[in-house]
C-alpha cells in the first residue's frame, strides 16, 4: 500500500523521531490554529535542507501529495491536508536551529522552522527586532511563503519588504540557493519573489536572511473618536504629514466592533461614553530616545490641534493608556465570533476608498439583510479592513451557510470590481479562497504561475492551493 | 529592405512624429547620458500604452529587435542600440501625461514616460515626494525597469520597495495590467515583480503605481572624520540605534576620494586639514516640525557622545554645511575621472564585511599594481561601494585596457566569491556586465529567465542583455 511504503521510505532517511503517523501524534498538525481540518498519511519532520528535498524526492516517486507546514497558523487553511488522509504534512518544526545574528550588517539568517517569537528573544539581546508584528506566532519560513502583514505594516511593510535572502527546495528536491545578505544587489530576476506569498506551491522555504530593526525606545498611543469615514481619512493624512516618520500603527474601530469587545470582555473599561462610528488607535513609536523627542508630548499636541480645526468631525481625544486601547482592538475578532454568526473579511481596497466602499456595503446590507450587522475594523494606513458581519441565526431565521453564500460574493465583487480591492489583504490564498482566487486573477498571472509550476513542481505534488 | 519596411509600417501607426530617422533626430538616443553608444534603424516614439503594443507587433513581424528605452541615463548600456543599425529604440517619451495623484491614498499613477523630475513636480505641491534619489533625471518606467536605488535607499527603499502596480507590455504585445493602488493584496504571485530589475527584457513598463512620502520638513548633515572602516561601521551601529528613524544617508568618502575632489573643484573648501582615511557624510532628515524635534541639535548631541567614548576612532565632526558636504560627494565620480585613467565599480558585499573587503583590495593592489590609487566611496549603510581605481597611464606604462582586463575580474571575484557580494549593486544587468551576469548568476535563475522570456517574448525581440 501507497501510505506504507510511503513511512518506510521516509523512516529509512529521517529515522523514527522524523516521521509521526499516530493519531495522537498526527493531531497538532492536523488542525489549523483557528480554520482548517483534515488529515494526513503521516507527519515528516525534516531537520536540514537536504532531508526536506529526500522527503519531496520520496513523495514524488511514490506519488503522494505535499502539505508544507509552518507553525500551521495561517488563515485560509493552506497548512493543513486534505480529508483524503493520503497527504503527507511537511512539517519544518525541526529545522529551528540557526538564528545567526549579523550586528554590524543588521541582518540575521534563520532557519525556516525559527517561530517568530523566538527569533524576537535573540534580537532583543541585540537592540532589535523583526517588525512584521502579528497576533500569532508563526514560523519565519511560513511567514515568507504567505508574506504576512501585521499591525505595523504602515512603517515596515510586510515580509517581502524586509527580505533579503531565501533557500527554497523546490518541489523536485532541487534546491535554490540566495541567501543574498544584501541590501543592494540589482542584477536582474530577483528570484526570492517567486516563493513570497505563493504559499509553498513552487517550493518550500527552507532559509531566510532578514533585515532587522532597531528597537523602539519609547512608544505612545492614543485613541481618537471620528464622526466618520471621512474624518478618519483626514486625521491619517495629516499625521502622516508631520509624524510620518514615528507613525507605527493606526487601527480603524467601528463601534459595533468596540461594543462586541465591552459586552464580552468585562474587564476592559468602555473609553468614550458614546461610542463614535470610528475609534481610531494612533501608535508612535521611535528610536530616538526621550532627551530628543518626548512622543507623549507630541502626540498630545498634534491630536489637540487637529482637534481645533476639525470642527465636529474629531469628538473627542484620549492620550495614553496605550495598553487599554490594545487589549479592545486585539479583543475584537474573538469578542464578535461570541456575538452570533460571524462572516469575516481580509478586504483592501485604495485607502482613499474605504469610507465609499463601507458605506455601500451598509446600503447593500439596510436594503437585502437589515438585521446584519456590520462590525468593521482595520488597517486604515494600509488599505485593509476586516468588514466582518454578525448577526444572530434565530432572527434572521436562515442558515449561516445561506447568509454566506449570498454576502460573501457580493462583497467581494464590490471590493474587488467595484473599488480596484482585494478579496485577500493580508492573510494569503489557499483552500478557504481558492474560489475568488480563480475568479479574480489575471489569466496572464495564471499562465505564469503554470510555467513556473511546471518547472519548479513538475509532477505537482505540493502544497494545497492551485495558482494556474 | 527591412529598414525600410518596418519603418513604413510604424509611421503608419505612429504617424510622422512618431517614427524618428534622420541621425541627427536619432543621434541624442543613440547615444547614453554616460555610457552606451550605438546606431539604431529609427526611433519609435509612441505616446499610448496600444502604440507600444503595436511597435512591439510590427517589429515582431519584421524580425527586428527593439530597446526599450527610458530616459536613457542608465549606466551599463542597457538602453542604447547596438552598432548594427538594425535594432529599433522604443522611447517612451511621448508616454508621460498622467501624474494622477490620490492624496488620501498617498499614492500615484504614472505614465512610463513621465521624468523622476517632473513628478516630484508635481508632488511637491502636495507635499510629497518620491524618495528614490539620484544623481541622473530618469523616467519612471526605466526607474522600475532598472530598480534603482540611490543615496536614501538606507531609508527609503529601492523603486521595488516603493511599487504598487504596473502596466506592462510583453515582447509580442500583450498587455499585462496590474495597476493596484494596494498596499496590502496577498493574492499569489505578485508578477510586477518579474519586470523589476529585469531590463525590459521581458516587457516594456508602460505605466506604473508609487507610493510616495511625506516631504521631510528639516534635514541636517554632518561629516564625521573615521580613522577607518571599523570606525565607520561603529558610527553606523551607533547611530541607527538611536536616530534609525531619520537617517537618510550614510555616505563614505575615502581620501583620495575627497583629494580628487579638492584638487578639481577649486571653490569647493577643504573640509579636514588632514583628510581622513574616511570622511562620512551623514544626513537626518524628517517629517518632525521644528518645535518637536530640532534635528541640528539632536545629531550634534548625538556625534558629541560618540567622539567622547570613541577614542582616536573618530578624529573629528563638522555638523551644519549640508550643501557643501554634499557637493564633494556629489562631484566624486567626475574629480576621479579628471585624474587619469580610472575603473569604475558598482559593488556591494554585507556591509559588516566593507572593511575586511576594501582591506582585501588595498593588499591586492599594494603588490600586483603599486601604482594604481583606491579611490573608494559610497553607499555604506547600504553596503554599497563605489571601489573606484586611478592611475596614470604614463606612470604604470599599460594600456589602460590590460590594466582594466587585470583586475576588473579579479575584484568581481573578490566581491562575488570571496564576501558573497554583487557586481552590479545597483546600475542594474546590461551589455556593459552581461559576462559577469553569465559568470556569477545561478543556473537555476538563468532556467527561470529562460522560461519566463519565451513565454513573455517568445521571438525574442526585446532588449540589450540576455538572462537566459
Amino acid at each position: 500500500m501507497t501510505v506504507d511504503a510511503v513511512v518506510s521510505a521516509l523512516r529509512a532517511t529521517l529515522g523514527e523521531r522524523g516521521v509521526l503517523t499516530t493519531p495522537e501524534d498526527r493531531a497538532r498538525f492536523e488542525t489549523g490554529w483557528r480554520y482548517g481540518k483534515g488529515t494526513a498519511c503521516c507527519i515528516a519532520r525534516p531537520a536540514s535542507t537536504a532531508e526536506v528535498a529526500t522527503v519531496l524526492r520520496v513523495c514524488g516517486e511514490h506519488g503522494v501529495r505535499v502539505v508544507p507546514q509552518g507553525a500551521n497558523t495561517g488563515l485560509v487553511a493552506s497548512s493543513t491536508p486534505d480529508a483524503s488522509g493520503t497527504m503527507v504534512v511537511l512539517s519544518l518544526e525541526r529545522l529551528n536551529r540557526t538564528i545567526e545574528l549579523d550586528v554590524a550588517g543588521r541582518t540575521v539568517l534563520v532557519d525556516g522552522g525559527v517561530l517568530l517569537s523566538q527569533l524576537n528573544q535573540e534580537l532583543a539581546r541585540h537592540g532589535f527586532w523583526f517588525p512584521v508584528d502579528l497576533g500569532a506566532d508563526p514560523q519565519l519560513g511560513g511567514m515568507v511563503a504567505t508574506n504576512t502583514g501585521g499591525t505595523r505594516l504602515l512603517r515596515y511593510g510586510d515580509v517581502r519588504h524586509n527580505l533579503l535572502g531565501v533557500e527554497v527546495v523546490l518541489g523536485d528536491g532541487r534546491v535554490l540557493t540566495q541567501l543574498n545578505r544584501l541590501r543592494k544587489n540589482n542584477t536582474g530576476l530577483d528570484a526570492k519573489h517567486l516563493f513570497v506569498g505563493t504559499t509553498g506551491v513552487f517550493g518550500v522555504v527552507t532559509r531566510a536572511v532578514l533585515q532587522v530593526a532597531p528597537l523602539p525606545k519609547q512608544r505612545s498611543v492614543a485613541l481618537v473618536a471620528c464622526r466618520d469615514g471621512d474624518a478618519v481619512l483626514a486625521l491619517l493624512t495629516a499625521l502622516e504629514a508631520d509624524l510620518g516618520d514615528v507613525l507605527s500603527a493606526f487601527e480603524v474601530m467601528s463601534a459595533n466592533a468596540v461594543a462586541a469587545v465591552l459586552a464580552h470582555q468585562p474587564n476592559l473599561r468602555r473609553p468614550f461614553a458614546e461610542l463614535p462610528r470610528y475609534a481610531v488607535l494612533v501608535e508612535l513609536s521611535s528610536t530616538l530616545p526621550a532627551d530628543t523627542l518626548v512622543l507623549d508630548a507630541v502626540l498630545e499636541a498634534r491630536l489637540g490641534a487637529f482637534l481645533e480645526t476639525a470642527g465636529d468631525a474629531v469628538l473627542d481625544v484620549l492620550v495614553g493608556k496605550g495598553d487599554e486601547f490594545w487589549q479592545i482592538r486585539h479583543h475584537i475578532s474573538e469578542s464578535l465570533r461570541s456575538e452570533g454568526k460571524m462572516l469575516a473579511f481580509d478586504i483592501s481596497v485604495p485607502r482613499s476608498a474605504l469610507p465609499a466602499f463601507t458605506a455601500d456595503v451598509e446600503r447593500l446590507l439596510a436594503r437585502d439583510w437589515p438585521a446584519v450587522r456590520l462590525c468593521d475594523y482595520g488597517h486604515w494606513g494600509d488599505g485593509g479592513t476586516h468588514l466582518n458581519l454578525v448577526w444572530n441565526e434565530a432572527t434572521i431565521g436562515r442558515a449561516a451557510a445561506e447568509v454566506i453564500a449570498a454576502l460573501q460574493p457580493s462583497i467581494y465583487e464590490l471590493a474587488v470590481r467595484g473599488y480596484a480591492g482585494s478579496y485577500s489583504a493580508e492573510h494569503g490564498v489557499g483552500p478557504h479562497n481558492q474560489r475568488y482566487y480563480d475568479l479574480y486573477t489575471d489569466p496572464l498571472v495564471k499562465q505564469f504561475c503554470a510555467l513556473l509550476g511546471g518547472f519548479c513542481d513538475p509532477q505537482d505534488r505540493l502544497g494545497t492551493v492551485r495558482l494556474e
